[in-house]
């Protein structure tokens, strides 16, 4: 009948951003997100569970999957893979449950790639804001340093060219109640909820 | 410096749909919006004021002005025209502040040719998710009365185009919660965001 899917939504940014803290609050507050259960080749450790933690797949099956693109983004760490199975995020957002996906930045590209139909946003930390700042309170640092910090603004900046939405990172609740707004406006995106209209008009005409 | 601008968003649906008692509700809850204030030919009545009921103009100054192309939106009932300055609202989103302004279908429809920059939400009556419903528990109603509610249901849709944003009214306080998130998540968005960034570090390097 109606093909209300779920929308994927991934969060990323530079790494000591506070995406963790983020996400893990953004979960105590909304329980109709799935959280997207990675796969790895390590071995599962103790109190872990398989579908919980991890997928847990061998070396051989891990590397099929691949062949068969059958992985969002994949990484290898100290010998093993770790990586997002495009088959579990699909069957969640068909069940009607958005996914949400809080990954590093060469992750989020790869995924980019693979679903461009996600939904990504960029955790932002505070620093361009605090550059802002120091800006107009010009004087309180050498000019070198202020040259450094537009070096590293704009590299940050570079960064967000993939994302729709930018949230900075200054407040956790603040971060987390922009993050709940992007999923709900999303949601109330006319393109997804046309569609849904015309295919009942479809399917009863 | 930070070309921190408002956005401007524009609430519009099918009369009846209750696009007014969303606003009033939206507005007390939200005092960081500014209202777009209408421009008019009619005179000024008893307890009202310029700039706050409206900006009053003779009916020559009402014709320069849409001549001058200074009006987003205009029209003509009983005799006299009514319509949005497009002034008031620039200075008002130049200022940081968001404008938003309720307003018929058709006027929404000149807004979006003359501000494309704008946020369009569509507030949509809940007859088509009773259309929906009522598709599910089959034989409630007669072939034709269900026929009568497609068409309508295509009409509704088609008016939905020019917009951003569809947020059903069956309820008005999930419907401000939900305009509330899309003001909130349209100012996360990457473009604003990197446009405003980029400005800054042009002006410093």
């Amino acid at each position: 009948m109606l093909d209300e899917k779920g929308i994927l939504f991934v969060l990323s940014g530079p790494s000591g951003v506070g995406k963790g803290t983020v996400r893990k609050d953004l979960f105590k507050q909304s329980n109709d997100l799935a959280y997207s259960i990675s796969m790895t080749t390590r071995e599962k450790r103790l109190g872990e569970a398989e579908g919980i933690d991890y997928f847990y797949k061998t070396n051989d099956e891990f590397e099929q999957l691949i062949a068969d693109g059958e992985l969002l983004e994949y990484a290898r760490f100290v010998n093993n893979y770790y990586g997002t199975p495009r088959r579990y995020v699909e069957d969640t957002l068909r069940s009607g449950k958005d996914v949400f996906l809080e990954i590093e930045v060469q992750g989020a590209v790869q995924v980019k790639e693979n679903f461009p139909e996600g939904v990504f946003i960029f955790l932002f930390p505070p620093s361009l804001e605090e550059l802002k700042n120091r800006i107009v309170e010009r004087g309180t640092e050498s000019q070198d340093a202020v040259l450094n910090r537009l070096k590293e603004a704009e590299n940050e900046i570079d960064m967000m060219d993939v994302y729709d939405y930018v949230v900075v990172n200054d407040d956790v609740n603040t971060a987390v109640s922009k993050i709940q707004s992007i999923i709900q406006s999303e949601h109330c995106k006319r393109e997804r909820i046309a569609r849904q209209y015309k295919q009942i008009l479809k399917e009863e005409s």
